[in-house]
């Protein structure tokens, strides 16, 4: 029998790739994304068409509702512009990946699961705490006492595929494990076409630039 | 300005003698409960009783879609009466206190709130992983590592006033503190009248029997 691996799923380049390298590993796939208010939810579209095209065993749509004050769940607020000198972002929403990680665990115990896939990356990001390799050091710990899987000794495990990898080491990694990258968006305004401005779109931009390959989505 | 709380409260004893122990520290406070498809919802609305009791700033009910495979939201399961050999039981609902905790993380950040008040215990309690000292230490270092608040310095922190307490002293702490007990369920089974059978009943029970201390909830 497989084994079971739940994949974080944005619609994302990073999310995708994770994806596509899980699917390769040979396990049964289960896709979760969030609807979590996000102005850029074009993109649990864009999920959508990739879990089929990965035609993942389930894919799973948790609404959340967030509290407010940040860039991408609040319409008062805009996105800004790519900025390399600033800290954590106002496109930091408050304690996301620790809630897609607690859902995607409690699915994943759930469906005696033995691995999340989860693309963070700590090399191109926009400053996020929780995309550093100490938070997920100390979430695998929290699995590990804090859960019947863990305590019976049959802990699931987080894999960070993307953690250590540059945008351009995510995307030719992408290429070699046949990822559909037509398919993702990245852009956190969320129109029909990307943007190119805002930190989501430079970082892809300048990732697929030094990577060599084409970009086949559509911006404006 | 007084330093913001959040306080988990599901209605039951322990949360309500949490908030009590938070409203006496002189906290703004912020209840925090969920309906997560509960057997047992009718503690929902004892929280907005003993909530509005308290006169909390905000009482905020999050609805969270859960997977199934447990006595507590599954009803083809049956709650099963009080036994104390075995491990953990079939009412575990996977990483509960994990999401839980997540979202009152999250909450927290967004209202800049200092503390998140939980009720857990490891002494009188039902053989879950995620009540253990060592679950809630694990947690913490989550906050510090993966948010804001932590990297900022102005970390959130966990407080577990009753951690270390058997039931019994955690009615005596109520109390003391003049918590509205008479307002609080604990049967898991949720009809108008506590079992009296099950894990919580009987641990509820046996607590108030060491404390010398009447339960005025109406048993069948």
């Amino acid at each position: 029998m497989k084994d079971k691996a739940v994949v974080l799923l944005s619609g994302g380049l990073d999310s995708t790739t994770c994806l596509g390298i899980a699917h390769k590993a040979g396990h049964e796939l289960y896709a979760l994304s969030f609807d979590y208010g996000q102005r850029h939810n074009r993109e649990l579209i864009c999920a959508e068409k990739i879990a089929n095209y990965y035609k993942v065993a389930e894919h799973k749509v948790v609404k959340l509702n967030l509290s407010g004050g940040n860039a991408l769940t609040d319409s008062d607020i805009n996105i800004p512009d790519y900025n390399p000198e600033s800290s954590i972002p106002v496109t930091y929403v408050p304690a996301r990946n620790i809630l897609f990680l607690s859902y995607a665990l409690s699915y994943s115990e759930a469906l005696s699961a033995s691995y999340i896939y989860i693309g963070v990356s700590s090399i191109d990001y926009s400053g996020y705490p929780d995309c550093r390799p100490e938070f997920i050091e100390s979430f695998q710990k929290v699995i590990d006492v804090g859960t019947k899987a863990g305590v019976d000794g049959s802990s699931i495990k987080i894999i960070t595929p993307l953690i250590k990898l540059s945008k351009a080491e995510t995307i030719r990694l992408a290429i070699e494990n046949e990822a559909p990258l037509d398919l993702t968006t990245s852009c956190y305004n969320g129109e029909a076409k990307a943007c190119g401005q805002c930190d989501s779109c430079v970082l892809r931009l300048k990732g697929f630039k030094q990577a060599g390959i084409e970009d086949l989505i559509e911006y404006y």
